[in-house]
């Protein structure tokens, strides 16, 4: 999957995840979202208000994406991270108490602008007959409004007019880039190393996450400890979220309930549970597993025969052991933080990130 | 044609245009380049320093537009216009003597990331068999490694500090990606009015020059009417040199000097000589018209039957006289300035954009 954006706000699990710590339900979400009701509204305003443009194009392609009412979780990071630091409670040395509206809308346009080039594809992939959200518009309209997008993510940032936060928001924008551009150099290819795997992940998620949430602590003006625990915070948790998003593009059971699975399969994507599953394959498995991901000659029984592959070993596992851990690692960055509702519930939406696959 | 880029440093032309007023022939962008050779130079080394990643793909796709050693006329803009204003010879406030030249490198990028996603094609593009530059390394790389270079581009704005130039830059960058919308809203519609032709290769190609040459003015630190001079020096060269590049794209004659032709024609593209030739049509004519454009239907003799009729219209007659007001708009712009080489040198450029295609 592209950057990972299947966090469900009301599924159906009531699983607890026995590590990280934590009310590892969905409730954290949504009781995150309630609490912060008022902004998310201002700023459902905020985006709908600045993907407005005179080329009518550009609002109906960005309203297919974001007007539809996505869970818009980076925007509620930044949000979240400016109240869990007191914004706007403490006054602001400028007096303006709406910048954290804002920089989540801000944030919310990069995400959306990498997921509609994410959807760009190639001639290769067009002629294996994969659909992609771009069918509905196209490649071009993809490229093209997710560049007015971007733009309009660094006119909302010059607006804000701070520095620290344009060259967070910058950097980050260019490391999503250099992940995905990386994800699409390590495609097909099964000798990636966990290293470069890792690498991929931090670049296509984490990076914005903990842009999303450092950018909390400097509108409030925080010291740079809170800006660095805020940054680790939304870190973990995009590694750990892309994890479980990897894991789940393979959970068999998914697919029993009527969900997308085998995309990342289709397209030679290299994630956790196919190098898992590779390295712990019999010589008879690895040939498989060469065959579709190498060599990208699929079969149509192949996704099934990849999901018993995958499900006979520890792949799944393995890949889930390693998101808690990084949600462990989430929920300790916020220690920092003393103790308050906002604090508890960012902690509960690490460990639900996890237990969300269980 | 995307947006131009098309301006021969060397061409072996030495018409002179009747209007506007100056010598109309290359060797005033030569000479420019020449004059600015050391800002030039520093701003080669800055777009190979600024365009490296540890993901190797990015610089080798980059290298592959930017250090094959285009013309760099947009930063060769913002350079002049910089010197244009005193640049650094009136010491800047904080003492930095160098925003122009990482602004220049700036502004290329941005126009690098406008050329690789302007490569980027749709599936119906593929089926008509079109060759892009993109063939080489495909869309999904053109995307992101584009992606990666504007993400660059606002860093390096970032680094600079000024907010007045931030605001100018990503607007220009909003103010692109409106007008490459809209270009594909019209493509194939011959109903496409002046107004809405002339409203897609402003934001295409003439914020990008207005935008370019106007950061000049203020690293310069000079007065509103300078920096608004600039402005619409750049606007009005940009639209220039866009009506003189989709002149060429029908220009029979630069077929038999082997340059490529037809471009727009087999993309649908509405430009100028395509309504004027349109509009001046025979009944038969515009049928002919409808089935090429409107329809996509195209035959192997299409285009040169299109170059006929535009021959025998004066649809291109019409499109450089447009071309050539603008550039007499541009040159006039700067006579705010006192009289000096550069300011010779950037209107004999007007004058020249007009004049290399006749």
């Amino acid at each position: 999957m592209g950057p990972a954006d299947t966090l469900p706000v009301s599924a159906g699990t009531t699983s607890r995840g026995a590590e990280p710590d934590g009310g590892a339900d969905e409730s954290a979400l949504t009781a995150l979202s309630e609490l912060l009701a008022d902004d998310m509204q201002a700023c459902n305003q905020a985006i709908l208000a600045r993907m407005d443009s005179p080329v009518a194009l550009i609002p109906q392609l960005a309203a297919h994406l974001i007007a539809a009412g996505g869970k818009r979780l980076r925007p509620l990071l930044t949000l979240a991270s400016a109240r869990l630091c007191g914004y706007p409670a403490t006054p602001s040395r400028d007096g303006r108490t709406t910048r954290h509206i804002n920089l989540a809308a801000c944030v919310e346009f990069i995400h959306t602008a990498t997921l509609l080039h994410d959807d760009v594809v190639d001639e290769s992939q067009l002629r294996r007959g994969l659909a992609s959200a771009n069918a509905v518009f196209g490649n071009k309209a993809s490229v093209l409004v997710g560049d007015f997008l971007f733009a309009r993510s660094f006119q909302l940032m010059t607006e804000d007019g701070s520095l620290p936060v344009m060259a967070i928001l910058s950097k980050a924008s260019a490391t999503i880039a250099e992940g995905e551009v990386l994800q699409m150099a390590t495609q097909n290819d099964l000798s990636t190393s966990m290293e470069r795997y890792l690498e991929v992940i931090h670049g296509k998620t984490a990076a914005l996450f903990a842009a999303a949430c450092r950018v909390g602590a400097i509108v409030a003006e925080r010291p740079d400890a809170e800006e660095q625990a805020l940054d680790a915070y939304g870190t973990n948790l995009g590694m750990a979220f892309q994890l479980v998003d990897d894991a789940l593009d393979y959970a068999a059971d998914q697919r029993l309930l009527g969900k997308t699975v085998g995309d990342d399969f289709r397209e030679g994507k290299i994630t956790l549970p196919v190098l898992a599953a590779y390295g712990a394959g019999t010589e008879p498995d690895r040939v498989f597993w060469r065959r579709v991901i190498e060599d990208s000659a699929q079969e149509p029984d192949d996704l099934d025969h990849a999901l018993d592959l995958i499900g006979s070993t520890a792949a799944i596992a393995t890949t889930l052991q390693h998101a808690a851990a990084y949600a462990g690692r989430a929920q300790a960055a916020l220690e920092i933080f003393p103790d308050s509702r906002i604090r508890r519930l960012l902690g509960d939406i690490a460990a639900y990130t996890v237990s969300r696959a269980r």
